[in-house]
């Protein structure tokens, strides 16, 4: 048995939790934070809570928010002179991935210095980051909780994957009453980004006991409230369900890094600037048949969980697929990577970036160029 | 939903974890660790393996192993000065609970200063600790990931129980190679004290879907390991299991604290110094039974773990216990708590500490000093 480690930041989760992020930026001893947010999360009103919160506690702070999905390294160094301008001494990401992800690049530059490239890869930061505390309002990425960040290289339309123990916040905040001003289409392709978390980490060839019980308790609430949550802004069971599922796939993948899904669509997201949720969905169903050999019994889980039926047993692969290609048609999520634009001349250019991603390596079955290209076809 | 929070220490884990401690204590900054430690640790070899790891990485530091089992307030002040005496700006823990807990009394008082009762109840320590790193030597207790601190009162005879997100260390080494030093009486008590914790903390009224998990998942395998952990000292597959188990117990009983089982022991360890394992694992039974109407379908979901068979269900409290005392039965665990010299006059002086216990605040059903004087005597 190989040694193995997890970690996780503090978690406050519940509706309500969101006004507790001024105290807990004050708990790690911080004097004026920079706030990094998205434009979304500042015209939903959610922003103006974390002001409130820094308000009641005398917090100073300062707001980034020039930022965009799919976020930019030159949007990262954009952030980083206003949290040198503003003289902050701790970072507080609000919103969804892109949000937390750059708040964490912001905070390795901070400390560390040079340019968010250098630290491409797993465990390149030397120097401890500023306090971090990070708002989860999207049930999606999990960065609230990981030890991703995930920016792109708009040089080379490549997307940088940075992994690394220092970039686990100090407090991850969830509060699933956030999730309540997201559309229908978002909730959707976020719920099958965290499917597509849960389902990852647990295949990992990096799994353990520790990310196992996470993942596969995400995959068992994405399976039960995912509908529910798309079907109504207004089902706060579903919505708090699916905040934990985030919460939970996101310890899972944090810990058991992911597979060839989060390869791709790394890749293609780099190239294409597409929506990470809506490619994760369209690519699972497909990665997942080709990585069922390497391990028939946690598909035969799987099954179990997607179904909700603990008396459901079944080893076939088939059977799992089909199950997630179910759930995602019931909640509308795009099928094909033709809808978004995508044509078979992408092919080559994907795998070879693909073939490239930190996620590749703890992907169950052994991948190679050739077999990414033939996914990638196959899901056009 | 009220808002609720999770917090554990990173954690390493698998055989030879214990050889990254120099190198953990390092990563926080320390210079000279004070090594807190019991004679069995000593005798066994394993302080050989952590001091050597000290020196690898050139890490000074200096031993106290002056404690016993249910540790004593005067221990720790003598470790203190142990600490101050010797310059130190870390704590290493290496043992079962006593060693574990006597290393966080001392980290309080190093920078809270005061005496150690002074931090009895919930949240009562304000300044940060120094550094702490724990190797956990038993699985049992789960001190090593927890909030919780258990000293002896000696004046009174009391156990002060300490609660403090302060208490969580900063890193859990747990190498599951050390326990096969342990008796096969030890190892069957430990892992009933494992059990309760699973138990308990399942049963809780603060547990949250975070802590459930870790619960259920610790009670599946105490239920499947324990036997063949206490049966030989050489069983690989066990021993890391049991380690698992006594891992994720702690990680949800230091979330979602524990019950009555607990609150009835700490007043009994606290007045007979007697060992905590011994005693939780003979007041389980007794305390199910009574907690059974507060959550039947929590115990058709321990009726399956413990049963190992997914598809038993039986909502009967009755099969819970059954399969409990069955469990104990063939390990060799002691039945009554009269086989360690306890008679019917104890009860009034146990039930009148034991009410006083934080534990007795989560126990899910409500509880009087009259159920408490009953539950001793049915234990009897």
């Amino acid at each position: 048995m190989e040694v193995y480690k997890f970690v996780m930041p503090e978690v406050i989760f519940g509706n309500g939790s969101i006004k507790q992020v001024g105290e807990s930026c004050i708990r790690l001893g911080a004097q004026k934070i920079l706030i990094v947010t998205d434009p979304g999360v500042v015209e939903s009103g959610w922003l103006e809570l974390v002001v409130q919160s820094c308000h009641e506690v005398g917090l100073s702070y300062s707001v980034f928010s020039d930022l965009t999905t799919n976020p930019k390294d030159f949007e990262v160094t954009k952030g980083l002179a206003h949290y040198l301008n503003a003289e902050c001494d701790a970072i507080l990401g609000v919103g969804g991935g892109s949000a937390i992800d750059v708040a964490k690049a912001i905070a390795i530059l901070a400390t560390n210095g040079g340019d968010i490239g250098d630290y491409e890869g797993v465990d390149k930061i030397s120097m401890p980051l500023p306090p971090l505390v990070m708002v989860a309002t999207t049930a999606g990425s999990g960065s609230e909780v990981s030890q991703f960040s995930i920016i792109l290289d708009s040089e080379h339309n490549k997307k940088l994957t940075i992994i690394s123990k220092s970039l686990v916040p100090d407090i991850a905040i969830i509060d699933p009453e956030t999730l309540r001003t997201k559309s229908a289409l978002l909730t959707a392709t976020t719920g099958l980004d965290v499917l597509t978390h849960g389902i990852e980490s647990y295949l990992s060839i990096a799994a353990t006991p520790l990310t196992d019980v996470h993942a596969e308790n995400a995959i068992l609430l994405v399976a039960k409230y995912l509908r529910q949550s798309v079907a109504s802004k207004l089902n706060e069971e579903a919505k708090k369900n699916m905040a934990m599922a985030s919460l939970q796939a996101g310890l899972a993948f944090s810990n058991a890094i992911l597979g060839a899904v989060h390869g791709m669509s790394h890749a293609i997201g780099g190239k294409f600037l597409l929506p990470h949720g809506d490619v994760n969905g369209i690519l699972l169903p497909h990665v997942m048949e080709f990585n069922y050999i390497s391990a028939p019994d946690k598909f035969a889980r799987i099954v179990t969980l997607l179904s909700g039926e603990e008396k459901r047993w079944s080893d076939s692969g088939q059977d799992a697929v089909e199950l997630v290609k179910q759930l995602a048609h019931d909640i509308g999520a795009p099928k094909r990577l033709s809808e978004l634009g995508l044509t078979k001349q992408d092919a080559k250019k994907i795998s070879a970036d693909a073939i490239e991603d930190a996620c590749m390596i703890t992907n169950p079955r052994d991948i190679t160029e050739q077999d990414i290209e033939r996914l990638f076809i196959q899901a056009l």
